[in-house]
């Protein structure tokens, strides 16, 4: 959308104020498309030379219920190729030297740098939550299905998510939509009412290791521990795998969130690079051509056996309902690692940082926030509460109590 | 795929078999494919003007694995506009003054009439099983999620299913491809051995009257009421809603599947449609227009509802796997229902015939295959056989056993 487009949008969306008939909470707010997404009047380029004259001349589901909501749908932002690994030109908005995170790595640092409130993205593994604890951004990755994924690449466990510039921008923008759009074909969506959840302070959480724990720098887990702290000084319980069997259970039943990630992803998205690779003979990155590579070596009842541990992870999931309001953890496994000088040079072979806390969610398809607690050396780190299946609306109450109650934190 | 490139496919399967190498079970199958999905060598127009150019350079995931398999992808079959309800040109192979029903009209004619052995269709109502009955087709709409459906259209309750000239063409295609392939996204895929299952005897079977019963016509009701007798003098005790309470819950739950289909479908195809209508301005049928006003009626809380009665529809249906080996029921209220004048003038405005006996199992997402047991006043009219999810080996067994033993009878 050019300047002229946006502007005569905005321009109507006042007048529509001005006449007290605003379209709804988010009417005129400029909002961020990742570019995995169709929309009419711009290309859809999805990281990928292969896609660089890409016109849909349709949008995307959300996209739709977005303009239909009356906000102004202002560009597109930079995925990751294909929204996996290899990453575009974006960089940090609190470093140019750190990466943004990936895949919704254009998304995370316009929200980040405050050029929009809010921005679409998605999540396969950790594409919402990492950039945003990256960025410094609030980001909410809801319950599996819960906003309309439109119709590309059908990844079974592919979200779409929201970052925004705080909870309140971040949950009109996903309840606004999934009231227009719906969720999912088969899903009934995400549930809640239009206004931000009151705070809710939480009884008990889960402090969850998750793959992360192992890999977290010694000036994060300082940061963590603080906050842990701190929530137990404001009379929040916290429990962990040392002190109740059913966690324990659980963080084995996650413990391979990564591989079943990569192993699903890889073996759902072959039909469709071989078709890439048919077609243009050339032209993915190294590391889709792995990905590509290890689904050739797949059987159908490999991938069967993927599903059959997934949903075992979601048992213990639901398993722990009953004992705490809330798993957390950090968002990222510190924060965002410096682009290589390869990277700084080429502007795009640098790494998106580790998904290690991340995937887990993605696998139990189940809600989680990130909030901007911490900052460690300098750069931001997200905290990430999660939540069971359907339960988002509530888990924003949770995360505003926090937010509000626990002071953000520089170590 | 014009007839050189046709003959070069085959030439290859046959030094393949000559050297003893053949691909799989359809080596050098002519197969062809309902319009709707995409094919890198050919349009994919699925039934609409507006899709008149739309070279889409790439293979559905069907396709892909159908062409890794060794089989002859000879040409697109004609499809009703987008799937739903309105009719394209073809008409039925054993008179041309009646619809070979739809959605899937070419794939059912052209297997009819003997062109080719076997075809791809889909299924969201009765899109599958309905033309087969009408066209004398075996076929199998088999368990939801069984065959990948690829990226198209993506409604909740979209079957990829395939029509043939036997059940064991039936069964190689669909295990074929599913092999290779997987199942839609998150779903474990077609269950069972690349043989055909042997003939298997079942010893009860449920009469269901579905919304079917009320509108079968008086010399069909004669033919399904002689199968049964068959049936029984072969050994098959039949249970139904009259001596069943449990049959009776389950004709409760399934008796607005129509309903259902009808509304659930609009739902979910209204973003879509909004996207043809903002960028054709015209082109949609009233039909379809009619479907998307009915979705622009309703709300996320519709959908919701509609979602909980499929739930619904869905328990009831396993709550009586225990009591018969399968369901047994007409294919079709009749069989194909003649053209009016109308539409053979202007050869695309007939009906495609009633899903009154085919919506429930969409809704179920159960397997069910069709026979060509019946002829009623010279035209084909098929037998259903439905078992519960994952059971399609064993469902195609049980058809088996029932088209070796009862013989075929015309009315």
């Amino acid at each position: 959308m050019n300047v002229r487009e946006a502007r005569s949008v905005a321009d109507r969306s006042t007048a529509r104020y001005l006449a007290g008939r605003e379209l709804s909470t988010i009417d005129g707010m400029p909002v961020g498309i990742k570019d995995l997404f169709m929309t009419k009047d711009m290309p859809t380029r999805m990281g990928s030379p292969l896609f660089r004259d890409n016109h849909t001349h349709q949008d995307t589901a959300c996209v739709q219920a977005l303009r239909a909501a009356g906000a102004i749908v202002l560009g597109k932002t930079v995925t990751t190729e294909l929204g996996m690994s290899y990453p575009g030109p974006t960089t940090n908005p609190f470093s140019h030297r750190h990466t943004p995170g990936g895949s919704s790595s254009g998304s995370a640092a316009a929200v980040g740098a405050r050029m929009i409130p809010a921005a679409i993205g998605t999540q396969v593994a950790g594409s919402v939550i990492r950039p945003a604890s990256f960025c410094a951004n609030y980001a909410i990755k809801p319950t599996m299905g819960a906003i309309h994924r439109g119709e590309r690449l059908a990844l079974s466990q592919s979200h779409v998510g929201i970052h925004a510039g705080d909870l309140r921008d971040m949950w009109h923008v996903s309840i606004e939509v999934a009231k227009r759009s719906g969720g999912d074909p088969g899903y009934p969506g995400l549930y809640g009412e239009t206004t931000l959840h009151p705070a809710t302070r939480p009884l008990r959480v889960i402090v969850m290791e998750a793959q992360g724990a192992a890999e977290l720098d010694d000036d994060s887990r300082d940061a963590f521990e603080r906050f842990l702290t701190q929530l137990r000084h404001a009379g929040v319980h916290t429990i962990d795998r040392t002190n109740h069997s059913l966690v324990d259970s659980f963080e084995r039943a996650i413990d391979e969130s990564l591989e079943i990630t990569r192993d699903v992803c890889a073996y759902e998205m072959r039909w469709s690079l071989e078709n890439l690779v048919e077609r243009f003979g050339g032209g993915l990155s190294d590391s889709l051509t792995s990905r590509l590579e290890l689904a050739r070596k797949m059987s159908i009842d490999d991938y069967r056996q993927l599903l059959a541990q997934r949903d075992k992870a979601r048992a213990a999931h639901a398993a722990i309902a009953h004992i705490a309001d809330a798993i957390v953890a950090p968002s990222s496994v510190g924060p965002a690692p410096k682009l290589d000088n390869q990277g700084l040079d080429s502007g795009i072979s640098h790494t998106t940082g580790l998904p290690s806390y991340n995937a887990v969610t993605s696998v139990l398809g189940a809600p989680t926030i990130t909030l901007p607690l911490l900052a460690v050396r300098g750069m931001p780190l997200g905290i990430q509460v999660i939540g069971q299946q359907h339960t988002d609306q509530h888990l924003v109450g949770l995360g505003r109590w926090i937010s509000e109650t626990i002071p953000a934190r520089s170590v």
